[in-house]
């Protein structure tokens, strides 16, 4: 093996792992938002469940994941995780 | 309806999709250097998985999810489908 080629290999897992640790604080501060968003529907007497906004929300990441070359299926999937449990989240407010 | 209300709202929204644009980002980024260890497992001949190496990483995000007030379960499930196209990946180079 390739001592230089060990090493790189160290340096990008380190970075994979900053970015896993940057996509949970930013999961988190999402989670935060949309608490705030919560209670203010709530109080409001909105529905939790907006579907135009979140058909807007899905297309907007669709046109960035093409625009960045990543699978927009995968990132449907991760949105609709999230989503999911926002929804679920309101509804217990 | 009260109109600063309105304000914060559309200012929380997009905040969101600003988040929403930084977690692609970070995914599209996190896919280009798995692809680098993708093609340097391969050039060494390693396994494209490795199941200790994914063990730890789903341990930390568990204590990060924790640390930061998160569902660590959303935060698996996530990692899961980002890792699982990793590896589809890596199995097609």
């Amino acid at each position: 093996m390739n001592p230089d080629a060990k090493i790189d290999l160290n340096a990008l897992r380190i970075r994979i792992d900053e970015i896993d640790q940057n996509l949970i604080e930013l999961i988190a501060e999402r989670f935060k938002i949309t608490h705030q968003v919560g209670k203010y529907k709530k109080e409001q007497g909105l529905h939790p469940i907006d579907p135009d906004r979140e058909a807007r929300q899905f297309e907007k990441i669709k046109t960035i994941s093409n625009e960045l070359n990543v699978n927009p299926e995968i990132i449907s999937q991760i949105l609709r995780i999230i989503i999911d449990e926002v929804v679920k989240n309101h509804q217990q407010l």
